[in-house]
């Protein structure tokens, strides 16, 4: 009986691990897309979203067989918690980098000519994103941490931007609509952050059974 | 036992429907907030997203407690299942609701010198929430897709509200923040109305076990 769970736990792992691979390359081929205006990218990571929907629903029906028949305790239930709000931070990074890349279809956008550091962002959001799923992989508490603190960094960069698309907008308002496309484009890129940090937080509650500074299980 | 369980069914019921009243409450504080200028209120929601981030882990635990003791099928696995996924966009709504009330907080905004529609994108997201949570405590299927539907018209009135920033920053380049600040806030009422429409798609799921047209159990 616990040799079969421990081969069930090491699928979910597995399958985690798969949708944190794909969420990885949506962001990147998203942003190399929104970047370099490469449309064939952008239509990849449009078509990864449903490969990941796919992927949070199997993950989703394996944690749920996992908690019905198994009824684990301690720290394998944490850990099969843990997976099934993971997923849904994942699930919305899908998301969110499929939203950029149907605007990197949809208008013609030179981000930096508009926002120098709208790149820098994209790097430090991917950079969260990388790292949460390898804190999840490799069990390591202070990378989960370190991607908990990075959010701060992705934040000050969405202040940086909006200042830098506003004082553009005011020497150019003719130029209005990109602009305002790049600053959604941002805004998405803040909240992929956010969701990392979810990840990285849930990695956290995972190892020490503490989420967010209080002990839930 | 089965006794048992109809009880803690229904304590599980009336977390939600309290949990949705919460959310109900914030997003319309935000509103008045917003549209009034009315910082107390903004105040409130704010204060009300702790209140929902504390509902979501009482449901949450809750639903984790019903899968692990009572190994529930069919139609009861279907509701524990969805208030397990529901609650995660109600989360969201608090926080986006909260995130409107921040931006209230920060800056002086008057909505409808900018974007006439925004009042009435407000106010059919607000609708939307109300819908998929009345959907939920009647188990009214018909509602629920109305909810689905009604995503369209906030998806419009979207654009609507861009186009109108837009214009305004054309004539009036100098007054470029708040209208940012306004696409922000657009930005999160379409958000809201996705959440909304998640909600409504559980609902589905919950009553007729298809999700999002595709059977899953």
């Amino acid at each position: 009986m616990r040799n079969r769970f421990d081969e069930q736990l090491e699928s979910l792992n597995n399958s985690l691990i798969r949708m944190g691979a794909l969420c990885e390359s949506a962001i990147a081929n998203a942003t190399k897309a929104l970047l370099e205006g490469d449309r064939t990218l952008a239509g990849r990571a449009i078509e990864a979203d449903s490969e990941i929907d796919q992927a949070e629903r199997e993950v989703e029906s394996l944690c749920l067989k996992l908690l019905l028949q198994q009824q684990p305790v301690a720290r394998d239930l944490r850990q099969i918690s843990s997976a099934l709000k993971m997923i849904t931070d994942m699930e919305r990074i899908g998301d969110q980098a499929s939203d950029i890349s149907e605007m990197v279809m949809s208008v013609e956008l030179d981000p930096a000519a508009h926002a120098i550091h709208i790149g820098d962002m994209a790097r430090a959001t991917i950079g969260m994103v990388t790292d949460s799923i390898d804190a999840y992989v490799r069990r390591d508490l202070a990378l989960a941490r370190r991607v908990i603190e990075a959010d701060d960094v992705v934040d000050n960069l969405f202040l940086t931007v909006k200042s830098e698309l506003l004082a553009g907008l005011k020497i150019n308002p003719a130029e209005g609509e990109a602009p305002l496309d790049l600053l959604m484009i941002a805004k998405y890129y803040e909240r992929i952050g956010d969701h990392a940090t979810n990840i990285a937080e849930w990695v956290e509650f995972s190892i020490t059974g503490v989420h967010k500074g209080e002990l839930l299980g």
